[in-house]
């Protein structure tokens, strides 16, 4: 399997300086720029002012090693984040939803699912179940706009705690492929994290289906024995 | 999507005693023992001796907060890891594992391949580029049966240092699916890990594919801003 590295990251998402490629690849300013000029007609790289050219639609990263919203962890790419509700309401409980949450079964807990769109195409599938604490605040929220953490952290006026999260890969089913436009049974990260507040209290069970062609994780490590 | 939550981990791999799920279901001990013993039957569950009845095959999971091997994570489950050494020699550094190791391409490293057997059914296919300091003693090494950390460990006299991660889903295609026993276009998580001595040398590039049926990963993240 030698050709399996085809799947390392090679990290970082500005191209180098015009004058730059031209030395590296011994070819001319004009040859570089004919280039990079194709890409951008193709919708491949943007040029941002004061940044330099960036990759378009790479697949991006969020790090492991804290608890952030989509929109936060994205700032350094220069994309842009909308979200879709598709559902915005007062649902009961399952068993399941329940034990994450730590409420009875049958509870009502506010049930929000999103479509996350990066830079116009489908990035992830956001289902949220939030205890009903600010069920009323939440449901006229402007989730459209809003990241789930942020709104929380303003009704609560206080910053969330931790969050339990496990990560799974699986493939997507009919809705969801039709939901993200990819392939029926194409692979997906499938994200799912129980958000605590300071006191320990579980706030908000959340199941996100990520892209994989669109998205990556990444944590530094320690060995300690 | 209300559906979604079937794939949320309901954690804990050890069943209730015998006494407790009669209680818990109002059945009588000798039905729930006629039911234990059908599961016992069909492989999906064993009895330890004084750990209890644990789930056997059921989705594995390792932590993401500290770097572990295989063997040390599945330490929790009783069992078995056995490995399939499927390559075991030096090759050219290809660009990008020369430049995650930080050597220049076309260098000798150690290519190790081995498919991670649990439980008798195959579990992942991971395989480490592995710079040459140690490549003598690593290719006459036991790899069959011990982990690749602890050798590097055993080597280099002392511990590793950290890793940087990074986690996707793929779909397996053919020669991979066959090895892992699945079907092609199954989902894997596919784990990428550098490790790194103490004083910060890249040591082994690992690129890791789990059968997404029989593995997961979790973490605790903190909210700090």
């Amino acid at each position: 399997m030698d050709g399996s590295l085809g799947a390392v990251q090679t990290g970082g998402h500005a191209l180098p300086a015009e004058r730059n490629l031209s030395v590296e690849y011994r070819v001319s300013r004009n040859v570089v720029r004919d280039a990079l000029d194709l890409l951008r007609r193709e919708g491949l790289i943007a040029r941002i002012p004061g940044v330099g050219t960036m990759l378009k639609n790479s697949k991006m990263c969020q790090r492991l090693d804290q608890l952030e919203g989509l929109a936060e962890s994205l700032e350094g790419y220069h994309v842009s984040v909308d979200n879709t509700v598709l559902a915005d309401r007062q649902v009961q409980a399952n068993a399941l939803v329940a034990q994450k949450l730590g409420v009875a079964e049958g509870s009502d807990v506010v049930f929000v699912e999103r479509l996350r769109i990066v830079d116009g195409t489908p990035f992830s599938l956001d289902d949220s179940y939030v205890r009903t604490d600010f069920a009323e605040a939440l449901l006229e929220a402007d989730l459209d706009r809003k990241d789930l953490f942020s709104l929380l952290e303003e009704f609560q006026q206080e910053a969330l705690g931790w969050a339990e999260v496990t990560i799974e890969a699986v493939a997507a089913d009919e809705s969801i492929a039709e939901i993200l436009q990819v392939q029926v049974a194409s692979p997906l990260l499938l994200v799912q994290r129980i958000i605590y507040q300071e006191d320990g209290t579980p706030l908000d069970l959340e199941v996100i289906r990520y892209r994989a062609d669109r998205f990556y994780l990444t944590s530094t490590l320690q060995r300690s024995k």
